[in-house]
């Protein structure tokens, strides 16, 4: 997504450790206008699937998936960290190292909101070596639930995440795919690109 | 809002220890449709001030946030729960008791996205205590931005928050407001209501 690769290179800052920083529209601000053409470019991607319902785990998911489920018109469900006293006991669970956050969450989901009825589509803002997306792969295995396919806005295409991913047959899609990056410079995959047509 | 109300006894399930799950539409599964309609409300309520920023907590708060931020055509900023390896060590910090999970978090939020030009509108999916809002508030406070309202979606009436708020002259809405529950019941406060018009 074109779009998308401009707003990283003008807003986008490199920190080390191969942290990238898009905290200024994406994951602290949120510049909404932008995340709804995220949204349209996941429909573009995903629109032709039957897909019942919107994964995603919290937090920075969470505002990309309601903005991008307007499109689609189903609910969103979002996986919690840590037990959380009012969630019923009927619960997936499964485990997930964060790799901004150097700690390994316990990450929970209602029984009641994914069935064996259920397409689902997973989204999230960043893809690195891949630990949140297979929490939430194992967590629709558990359900019985179809996954129709991972919408990632940013994938870091430097770490294995989206490679292992893929191998498994997975139809994972990436808005941007960074290849490589320095303090001074940020270098994507090239992809495959169509406008966007109501 | 009527139809919140109608919602929540539908919905709703009340839990030991005054806690309201209301998880099938607006914090764990969110059905998107109606929290635009909550949007709405929201712009309703407070479309007149000159809002440039929706201020928001993590987890439940971001989605309802987003959402409604498309009716105001703002930015969203979440403070974030505990420390990030990747923001800024220019942060504001609060602390912030959690009243379904009992325990403290720090918040933080990136001086970067609220300064003192902004007028702000703090968002949130819930009010009991009001320790959450009150720790948005002191960051407002420390950013030296003017903030215009605080719009809940459920505000739990018989607990002391929004008493404490409105009493400060906070201009505290809350969509709905539970006078009393018990297992078998629900009783809201009434309200004045005008139906939205475009």
């Amino acid at each position: 997504m074109k779009a998308l690769e401009e707003k990283i290179l003008k807003e986008g800052q490199v920190r080390p450790g191969h942290i990238l920083k898009v905290d200024s529209f994406l994951n602290h601000q949120m510049d909404i206008e932008f995340i709804n053409e995220i949204g349209k470019e996941f429909l573009r991607l995903f629109g032709d699937r039957p897909i019942t319902k919107i994964l995603t785990v919290e937090a920075s998911g969470i505002g990309i998936a309601c903005i991008t489920a307007q499109y689609f018109k189903v609910p969103v469900v979002f996986a919690k960290k840590a037990q959380s006293l009012n969630l019923d006991g009927s619960l997936y669970t499964t485990k997930v190292q964060s790799y901004t956050h150097n700690r390994v969450y316990d990450v929970i989901l209602s029984k009641k909101f994914l069935t064996a009825d259920d397409h689902v589509l997973v989204i999230d803002d960043f893809l690195a070596n891949g630990c949140a997306v297979n929490g939430l792969l194992d967590i629709i295995d558990e359900a019985g639930a179809t996954l129709e396919g991972v919408g990632i806005v940013i994938e870091k295409g430097f770490q294995d995440g989206g490679r292992e991913l893929r191998a498994r047959g997975v139809d994972l899609k990436s808005l941007a795919i960074i290849k490589s990056m320095t303090d001074h410079s940020i270098e994507f995959e090239k992809q495959e690109e169509e406008p966007y047509e109501i």
